[in-house]
């Protein structure tokens, strides 16, 4: 069947484009699956909330469908509105009324092919939220059923019980009670045969998960009526559920039931979530059929009663279970490709669907800064960065050099703008500023009188002239954004580092856009490496950059007089990213990290006072982070687990919390 | 019984300021209440996390219970760990095995009095989410019952159910039971009489509410076994539900089952949420008999037999209940002093439970910061605040002259800082760097070719200079954030600017905190002079302070030769707020605006276009300020409805919503 699927790229080519595929072309698909029973996979990029953009798109591929009279054609969850579209539809309730309006646009385009597709549906009722997350099953120029969500996950990104009520019917109900809120068995949950689901709904297998999460079972429920197949419509980003899991959990359904299962993701990202599509079939004894495109819109068309589909290759990285990881290990390697396009796509959605264009971003010849370059130059073009190096009193020649050479082996635009003057001026305003505050303020706390004094008493240095120099290069690159159209700069902080509160506020993590805000700093040394090694262009990153030990140039260290590494004044990365990786993924604390070995420990000694100094600094600096955390710009969940916004939440004042963990003697003798 | 208040006035001083009551005292009180069914309400303020604190905090109060021998004592939902707690307890689970280790050591000192007190209760099974938001029953020396909460609220600035699982078992169950995840029902619900529940428990009752939105009622449940007191341990804030619809639905509830209603609340402020407190007893009438203190920790005693209690004053505004305003109006007055309080407690509470002690801001002359001063001085206390004015060409000597008389008044610190040299520095630098940025990108986009250039082809002026000026005082204030110890800066853009995006990123909108990014403009009006007449020191903020029309000085309106005026470059601020009012409290939509009167229009004559303009304008300038809403500081929730991070999420990519709707034809037509 390979010349199905070479017509079938060739007609999706014209789809993607928005342009109609010409008339001989689609008489030959349509010839190739005249036997019938082919079903269209439709892995849409949607716009949240845009719902003409949607709909629009949507009918392209119904006419296609309608042409080529597939038996049905499937779209991802929420395919009309976007998922996830979050309170925006409590808010803005027209967008509602409007996307069901603009549903039934397309059940009147709809003809022999039966149209899966996902909305919102209100609930004009006195009971319960004010909203199903919905699929209509379209057909003959009608709304034929609905199907409705009833599994509602609100954890990590997922929130969808804030505003959706959970169907307590599983699959198909009448369409006369679109919009009522109300429910009721029909004699059959199936159409046309099809056990219709949504997402999460069939991610609560009681033999396959060690924890189930919800009472009900649709599948098990649609199950009993034997449907010919199941069909699932999802939008299930990249990292929260991993590929591994999803594969084995579908294939595992599929034999189970003795059904075959056609899944249809959505693909694209929406704000901090990047969806992978990889859309599939299984067939009734579990075996994958096909499997459509990673990262990339694509109309699969498949055969489940005659096992035909077609397997395209898996991102790498995306079928590694990071869940299932037990430990925490340096090497990278196996999810570099997905992280590359994980954040490729997030970076080029976010542009397009916001409406940029251009991006600008500080070059300081360290390893962020050079990522980001990078990704910034594949995700929007070359033509369309700016990198600008902005040296200082410290900056060495090196940097500088560094740097250009980066800009050039990318081909992005380059300059060179001292921030020297700006540095000069505004300590010297600052330092009269300053004067004038200390006749009245004290500078340091006295802890043991309790007031404010102007005698020095510890021994933090001041952080002043560092971040007058990050602000100050801040300072440039939003005065770009605001001289030239359509462009925003880049905010190049790590994960590491954030964690860490290791970026200065206005300064190097403020911007537009972080697209590495969920890349560890270990990572992203091996990051670096897959870049030079895979791109089309070589060793854009010059190896000096790699080589380098991380440092922001900001300070000098009294004892080197060179300037500050980033690991004297925080601890070595390994450790770092090893406590972060064991706090998401293992939920580790304070007592595991300090009764457990580390990677770093098996090759360096460290006394263990080192270690409990490291450990303490990391509990101190992220509570000081966790404001940071909340003013993040915009970027790119890449990891298993994230501080992004959209994923963890953590009040700033929580920040006492204990987490060494007391005896039950402390704790009798202190409520004593 | 006004001795009895007297005299536990006396004693709550005591147990505030963390120390014990005098033994006499103790001896006078104890047999005051000595005949019985006396119960203690304490309405405490924890700090999110940090168990040992609020542990010790609870055991001061237990202490005091036992001796006076109450019947029981009562505290808020989640006493122990704080509420909200959100994902913490996800992703640092030995805070709640260190909550139950403390529990358990509130257990050991409980005496005869009953304790009731709240926690989380961890699920050690495979079904479900990991924790239940549960109260313990604590008698003499051990855990005696526990009862978990059913009705998760998750909408607005509450999450419940992204990390708790709903209880399907109402009132009492067996201490075996705690921390297996099992559930079971007993005997009986109750425990000594009590029916106990846990917030939103009892906010489903499908007599007094519209809208039903759970399935079960535990109130309703639990009445069924006649008990002689219902018992509600809360987190409720001070805006989402209101305190009339609160007071009408407890005391509904109280004579609908003819039985007492004892309600707890808590207090004080987490992150951006404030607690008002107000805990209350109604009689088995409905009759309210004891209200405590709104927006202080207090313990109040009350014997719901006898019908025994005092009423402290309402704050005035509480009793308003926002959610029942039909239309909008200027008419602020009667909610300026709950503003006030749930400001003040908000900023109070984040700079004491960060470690904050001081506050930098700007001080531009203009309303907002003159409003945000008078709140900083109260919140913090005047000695700690600095006032900077930062004047620059455009500045006028007035406002320089109005800056210096508010600081004055106040009697907080204050100086004067050009910004000249920074802002000429800055220009010279950054025109030097745009000039090498030009020869390689044009300024200006044309539609037409799709492409840059550098011909200007729009009317728009270029706002360079005026974030130059914005993020010139930025850089002054974080400065001395930096250089001063236990010092933030404050951010003071005002809510009706906010929805405007009319704010500078690094700027004005940038910050440790935000105290009126929930005051709409008309508001802070209002508000401006609330302050002058009720404050002690009458009429701090000067005149012409709030005489002149908002502008924030950073350009020159080239019509007038003057500085440009803000609502010149948006629209009339009480046209503004009259759309933000109706998007949050009515959910209406373009065409609703467009086709109902505004309160503006019923004074000032405008044409069609001219509202059109600016309702065109709003969404415009609404849709790309999406972006600056997500890294807002942390600030308090006061309005019915706001832009809060806690409160709302809307994904930026979102921003094509087409708010206007469009009809059958339009769609069909787009379809074909």
């Amino acid at each position: 069947m390979n010349d199905l699927y070479k017509l079938l790229e060739n007609a999706d080519n014209y789809l993607k484009e928005d342009n109609e595929p010409p008339e001989d072309l689609i008489l030959e698909l349509k010839n190739m699956v005249q036997d019938g029973g082919y079903i269209g996979m439709a892995q849409i990029n949607p716009i949240a909330g845009d719902i003409e953009y949607n709909a629009k798109k949507i009918a392209k591929y119904i006419k296609f469908a309608n042409k080529i009279n597939l038996e049905s054609l499937v779209f991802p969850e929420l395919a009309l509105m976007g998922y996830p579209i979050e309170d925006t539809i409590d808010r803005h309730p027209v967008i509602v009324s409007e996307n069901v309006k603009w549903l039934k646009g397309l059940a009147r385009i709809s003809e022999n092919t039966i149209i899966i597709v996902g909305f919102v549906e209100p609930r004009n009722c006195f009971e319960g939220k004010k909203y199903y997350n919905s699929v209509a099953v379209l057909q003959n120029g009608k709304i034929q059923g609905i199907v409705r969500k009833s599994l509602l996950p609100t954890y990590s990104e997922f929130n969808d019980y804030r505003y959706i009520e959970p169907s307590n019917v599983s699959g198909c109900q009448a369409p006369s009670l679109l919009g009522t809120g109300k429910s009721s068995e029909q004699s059959s949950k199936l159409y046309n045969g099809y056990g219709i689901s949504i997402c999460e709904d069939c991610w609560n297998d009681d033999e396959f998960f060690e924890r189930k999460l919800y009472d009900i079972n649709p599948i098990k429920d649609m199950a009993a009526e034997n449907p010919k197949l199941f069909i699932n419509c999802s939008a299930s980003p990249t990292r929260a559920k991993k590929e591994q899991l999803k594969h084995n959990m579908i294939s595992f359904i599929a034999s189970k039931y003795k059904i075959p299962f056609v899944y249809v993701n959505q693909v694209g990202a929406i704000d901090n979530i990047s969806f992978d599509g990889t859309s599939r079939m299984y067939d009734s004894n579990g075996k994958l059929i096909a499997r459509a495109k990673s990262f990339d819109e694509q109309l699969m068309i498949v055969n489940p009663y005659k096992n035909i589909g077609k397997i395209y290759p898996l991102t790498k990285g995306l079928e590694k279970s990071l869940t299932e990881q037990k430990v925490f290990t340096l090497e990278y390697e196996s999810d570099l490709e997905r992280t590359y396009k994980t954040i490729i796509q997030g970076v080029r959605d976010y542009f397009k669907k916001c409406g940029f264009k251009r991006a600008v971003l500080g070059l300081s010849g360290g390893l962020d800064s050079s990522v980001c370059a990078v990704l910034m130059a594949d995700a929007i073009g070359k033509e369309n960065v700016f990198g600008v190096s902005m040296p200082s009193h410290i900056t060495s020649s090196e940097s500088k050099s560094d740097a250009e050479e980066l800009a050039n082996n990318l081909g992005i635009n380059f300059d060179e703008a001292s921030i020297k003057d700006m540095i000069n001026t505004t300590t010297q305003c600052l330092n009269g500023l300053f004067d004038k505050v200390e006749t009245k303020w004290g500078k340091y706390y006295d802890c043991k009188t309790s007031s404010f004094t102007n005698t020095p008493n510890n021994i933090y240095p001041s952080f002043t002239p560092d971040n007058i120099q990050a602000r100050s290069r801040a300072m440039f690159l939003w005065g770009i954004s605001n001289e030239f159209a359509s462009c925003i700069p880049i905010a190049t902080s790590d994960k590491s580092e954030l964690y860490m509160g290791y970026a200065t506020i206005n300064g190097d993590m403020s911007g537009g856009f972080a697209p590495i805000a969920d890349v560890p700093k270990t990572k992203l040394f091996a990051f670096a490496r897959w870049l030079n090694e895979n791109r089309e262009v070589k060793n854009a990153i010059p190896e000096a950059i790699i080589l380098k030990k991380p440092g922001a140039e900001l300070a000098i260290n009294p004892k080197t007089g060179k300037p500050l590494i980033a690991e004297d004044a925080l601890m070595p990365y390994e450790f770092l990213d090893e406590i972060i990786w064991r706090i998401e993924n293992k939920n580790e604390s304070y007592n595991d990290f300090l009764n457990t070995e580390f990677v770093y420990e098996k090759h360096e000694n460290i006394s263990k006072e080192q270690k409990v100094e490291w450990l303490n600094k990391f509990y101190r600096r992220m509570s000081t982070a966790l404001y940071k955390w909340s003013i993040l710009p915009p970027s790119v969940i890449v990891e298993a687990r994230s501080i992004n916004k959209y994923d963890y939440h953590q009040p700033i004042t929580s920040s006492h919390i204990n987490y060494k963990g007391v005896g039950e003697e402390y704790i009798n003798a202190a409520l004593d």
